[in-house]
């Protein structure tokens, strides 16, 4: 990894460790997939942690998630659209990592305004009461590759043209530059990591509205039958949660990120068909992953929203942060399949 | 300009000449500066012209706009923000030319949340309503220049990267993907104009919020002086009102267009200074441009959101519609003194 960051002076002294020590980090959507990861090595790195999250039904937070942490936490439920809550939970907070959000495509088509009010409307809330309330602040951003749509050209860095091809990505398009704006004009420290498919325990299980791979490691351990749409071989590159951790909290120490845009990625991709060999490999091990998959046609409606391959060019955060992923896929798929093993019943209601 | 669309097989063929005959088009912000121009226009070519404003204070609507048509139609004063009436609204309609909008960057700053509910909120329930309501209605949208923020190149063609400067070119760049969204995955036929500076009679007068041209044009009639940020070389290319509404027209008559993205734009471009110094010498012509001009430091305000050069490559509209402006600035200019000197206190109260 340190050979990867020329840019960087001392690439040595490229770390988070230590920084977080006695700082105060707020997290929005903080019982939910990443952020409970991130709360987790925070709490590790001896922050005062509070975590923010609404708790809605579908979404991605469940108290279960920060089970190893529960008392070394604050979590104050509450709703990023309420500009008020808000307002008073962002003072004091040396950090704010930024990861509430709308997540599902489908939800996004199907209810367009809640999209726009948790991925617009609330994203310029939380900036105004930052400006407002804590202008010292500093503010990482969970952006998503899914603002670039479908691939004009591989890998895809970041200044490829945003094309969203569905709400959320419009509205989360928008989110993010709120989050540039408000850095440029206002001095609100505060930057944005474009997230490619991560991947890990703490995955919302319920329902398959969240994307497939939280789909497929469900069905892999329960012995079902994964369906693949088309051929199968659609690239993607995928991030383990602590990968995607590690930039989040790089970002945050580091001032030379502020009002900048990060791809997140990973080498090589992967394909749909060889991400499923390897999960039901792993499922093996445990004694799962008896289903098998079968290829399927497209559905029509799948398919007009389909981006075919994508995967990131991250050289920007590699030379500027020292970031790069570093848990290979068969391991962050067996720390991923053993957690659900062990907590399956706190994730889903085996069929 | 045939000479220079020679993507399209019979140039001499394209013109909306005619073919707005006994069509339904409603316009939303139809009293404003750029929907009453279109709506005279189309009124001249026999079409049934539904104007839909809310008359908000400070916006651009006006009725005296509508002075020439305002028996020929109907006028349904109704905020676009309004689910319900423009439900109703779209129903039977053609052609729909979506020009509402809340156009000044600095309200958008000071107000961020109306910008939202109006630029990005109100898109997609027009959107939605031609959805469920009219599918087969064809939308013009007026995108604007405000998404690029402060140009890498120029002249700035559609593949250039938005970077929006404030939160009004975010919400704008939102609204304006609603529209390629619905295109692409529903089928609404759907474009989007960028409209660079455009100029004519009609424009709000009140006061400088929604720019700098507008306001030159007062205090030049008015005989005050005109105050230029910076050195005054700043180059801008500007539309002539007639020739931005030859672009809706052309765009909603032809298939072509549905589901792209065009730039407006003018060639050669003007500095700032030469835009003022043609300015005076067309009001001097009408006994009026006696306070002239004088260069003033950059407020330092303005100078973080100032974009420095900005001006169009158009060469994608003009390959596939033929479009090309036609009306040189002093000749655009003597229409639009002209116009004001008339009827001046329909738009301002004379200092």
């Amino acid at each position: 990894m340190k050979k990867a960051c020329q840019a960087v002076k001392d690439p040595e002294s490229m770390t988070y460790e230590g920084k977080f020590a006695g700082k105060k980090a707020l997290i929005t959507g903080g019982l939910g997939f990443i952020g409970s990861n991130l709360a987790i090595r925070l709490v590790g790195q001896g922050a005062d942690v509070l975590l923010v999250d609404s708790l809605i039904p579908d979404y991605g937070g469940n108290l279960f998630n920060i089970k190893p942490i529960e008392d070394k936490v604050r979590v104050n439920i509450a709703d990023v659209r309420d500009v008020n809550g808000m307002n008073y939970l962002v003072r004091g907070q040396d950090y704010l990592f930024n990861l509430a959000g709308q997540v599902s495509h489908i939800d996004s088509m199907q209810d367009p305004y809640t999209d726009l009010e948790i991925n617009c409307r609330a994203q310029l809330s939380i900036l105004e009461a930052c400006r407002h309330n804590n202008p010292d602040i500093k503010v990482v951003f969970a952006g998503t590759r899914q603002v670039y749509g479908a691939p004009e050209y591989l890998p895809v860095d970041e200044k490829h043209l945003l094309r969203p091809v569905d709400v959320n990505g419009i509205n989360k398009m928008a989110g993010e530059w709120y989050h540039i704006l408000y850095n440029n004009i206002y001095g609100i420290r505060a930057l944005s990591l474009r997230l490619t498919n991560t991947y890990g325990p703490r995955l919302l299980m319920k329902h398959s509205r969240q994307g497939f791979i939280a789909w497929f490691i469900r069905l892999a351990i329960d012995n079902q039958e994964i369906q693949i749409f088309g051929d199968g071989k659609q690239l993607r590159d995928m991030n383990y949660v602590d990968d995607a951790v590690e930039a989040l909290l790089l970002a945050a120490v580091y001032e030379g990120a502020n009002g900048r845009i990060f791809n997140l990625g990973n080498t090589p991709p992967v394909s749909l068909l060889g991400f499923v060999q390897v999960l039901l490999e792993v499922c093996q091990e445990f004694g799962a992953g008896r289903g098998g998959y079968r290829l399927i046609p497209f559905p029509p409606d799948k398919k007009r929203i389909d981006i075919g391959d994508y995967y990131a060019d991250y050289s920007r955060i590699r030379q500027t942060l020292c970031w790069e992923p570093k848990v290979p896929l068969r391991e962050g798929l067996r720390r991923t399949v053993a957690y659900y093993i062990e907590h399956r019943d706190r994730y889903w209601q085996s069929s």
